[in-house]
């Protein structure tokens, strides 16, 4: 079963790679939807707490195990870590279906403000739909912390989700969960548009180090 | 005399680098403030047109007259053709100036959309401050079409007009004339923050080429 088989939104199983802000952040959106979460992680002790809050819908795994229980895969670790944890997540475990990418190729080894480590001829959403051949990788999430990214709640109404994938039907669904979420979608076309959206993440993040709020999100006004 | 010296709104004397749509509407947006504008071209016969609708206030030259007679500075010019026009314009004119970079690096050889030619570790908006080293150069009104870059009214309110550059009274004289074109200002931080701005004109040229719009612009919502 892959993501073009669900109709809008009847309930999925989604795989939640990495269990930081964004993983949380990410899961109790699709718990509130009424979908079932199974968040992948290199220490599954370490959310035993929060799972205990969570409700029973959620539950923790190895990436693997995450990786192969979803329908749908959101990949939310770190984006240094990206590739070391589709290695142990497998592949094959995310052949036909849709992926979420949310990452950033953040490079804090020289403080604040970050770095990208990759640019311009190449982004982290190209490499994750190299690295998963298989996958219908979307890129979306990444241009807003995990404090807004679901029901967002912003004066001057809701604010947009910038996206891009190679799959239309992934981008579909993707498109749905952002809506549902309570976010605009604005479609930039192939995953190549990564390579904009990466430093667009950034924008977000230099204006929140020199502002010191984190409180922003973008929308993109029309006529 | 330079953009410190000047107060807020006095009439300034802006030379504007490039004859094409970007260089017209921000003549024309300068002229309604009641500023005076010398636009330099290489062929200020293609100009005579249009001037003679455009008011005493302005007029066309060189590349260097223009340069020469500004208290402030616009590059308008085709992102491939800035290096020239400014060895044309001779960098000893723009020393101590306030210089408004609104070029973007777009690559069309391959067809639409654009590639940028530089980015990532680097940009044009870095490299307009290297070839001028004596400027203070202000990235600005890159991330928005000519059509809306003076007065841009969306439902929603005023967008924001995205900026960066090293020197802040540079970037407080650019916001002001932001403010005064009806815009709402975002601060980046350095001139190396168009390493991201760039691609964000990207992102507002993928989604015009998508939609088949180009009516529309970006704001940064706050709560």
């Amino acid at each position: 079963m892959n993501g073009l088989e669900f109709p809008a939104m009847e309930a999925m199983k989604v795989g939640i790679l990495g269990s930081g802000d964004v993983g949380r952040a990410l899961a109790k959106g699709f718990l509130g939807l009424g979908h079932s979460v199974k968040i992948g992680t290199r220490d599954p002790q370490k959310l035993r707490e929060w799972l205990s809050t969570a409700g029973d819908r959620v539950s923790s795994g190895t990436f693997a195990e995450a990786a192969k229980s979803g329908d749908l895969i959101v990949l939310a670790t770190l984006g240094t870590g990206t590739e070391q944890a589709l290695h142990l997540a497998g592949p094959e475990n995310f052949a036909g279906k849709t992926v979420i990418d949310a990452t950033n190729p953040l490079d804090f080894s020289g403080g604040m403000p970050p770095k990208l480590f990759v640019g311009h001829t190449d982004s982290l959403g190209e490499r994750v739909q190299r690295w998963l051949p298989g996958a219908r990788v979307v890129k979306a999430f990444n241009t807003v912390g995990n404090a807004f990214m679901v029901n967002p709640k912003f004066p001057g109404g809701p604010p947009d989700m910038f996206l891009c994938g190679n799959d239309e039907a992934a981008k579909k669904l993707v498109s749905q969960i952002c809506q549902h979420f309570g976010w605009g979608v604005i479609d930039l076309g192939g995953i190549e548009g990564s390579r904009h959206l990466e430093p667009m993440c950034m924008v977000w993040v230099l204006y929140g180090a020199r502002s010191g709020a984190w409180t922003h999100a973008f929308k993109m006004l029309h006529l």
